[in-house]
């Protein structure tokens, strides 16, 4: 028998394709786990690599990111810390899975198109500029950058060993 | 701190609508709740009003499911007791949610049509009948029985507490 937590947790990683979302939810989810705390990590490759229907549309991607935040409230609800990593590019459809969860913390992964673009470790934003994807954020979609985030963290600017750091000080405090 | 329970289970409850899926994983719940379970309900007729874009052709029927059955998966890892209540007519995306989960009990809430069409507590039936509804299961849409489930439940024949009653003489020796 473990011991449940008291609280799960929320937390919701936003931003472009390729700022370092995954990377960086990996290693949170295992520090969280680390700390002893279960944990489950939501990525949008995991997801829709499972769901390969879903599709890019405003509409779609709305209902996609309100699915992944239901599920997320979920286990949140059952004391589960819940990493979530989803470009998620529209403020409307983060805040009502923010209005779903107890306790949601938004970090903004802040890379700009050029950075991002420059990285490009998946070869989307040569695929996209290619004409090969359409949708794609940042260049004929929008991103909506959070406007009250609990964190920002850049990518531009910080490593990845850094950028953790910033994150889990933050997280120290709370948990 | 509540203590976590060492295992989670998924109970899937599947048959025709107005079978009694969901008053009897309502029921089903409540008892669960009782032996002081963690539970979670997920029920069909919650989740396509929460998510109305959900189609009913037999790909996005399928698609639903699968995306159900790893929310169910997801919660039983971490030690929910889970109680699923949808039609889910086909096999094989029932067979597919039974491999995602540790511990699956597949119920079949069995009644015929004939039965369910008499009660048609929510006038579904009639509404399908009149041409308001198309992809009916049972009517002009397939449901496929289950060949090998856990356990089958006439309601036909059964009232609810008796219906209740089996499943639980049946769970009392799994828990």
């Amino acid at each position: 028998m473990m011991e449940r937590t008291s609280e799960g947790l929320v937390i919701w990683l936003t931003g472009l394709s390729g700022a370092g979302k995954t990377t960086l939810a990996v290693r949170l989810a295992e520090w969280l786990s680390a700390r002893g705390l279960p944990v489950e990590r939501l990525d949008g490759d995991i997801l829709r690599g499972r769901f390969p229907d879903t599709g890019f549309t405003r509409r779609e991607r709305d209902e996609h990111i309100r699915r992944v935040g239901f599920m997320a409230s979920l286990l949140e609800k059952h004391g589960v810390a819940v990493v979530c990593s989803f470009i998620s590019p529209y403020r409307q459809a983060r805040r009502e899975v923010r209005e779903m969860c107890r306790r949601f913390i938004e970090i903004y992964i802040r890379a700009s198109v050029e950075a991002c673009e420059a990285r490009d470790v998946k070869g989307l934003y040569a695929r996209a500029r290619a004409g090969q994807i359409a949708n794609f954020t940042g260049l004929d979609d929008p991103y909506e950058p959070p406007e009250n985030p609990e964190l920002i963290v850049d990518t531009d600017r910080q490593d990845v060993d850094e950028s953790l750091a910033t994150i889990t000080a933050y997280l120290e405090r709370l948990l």
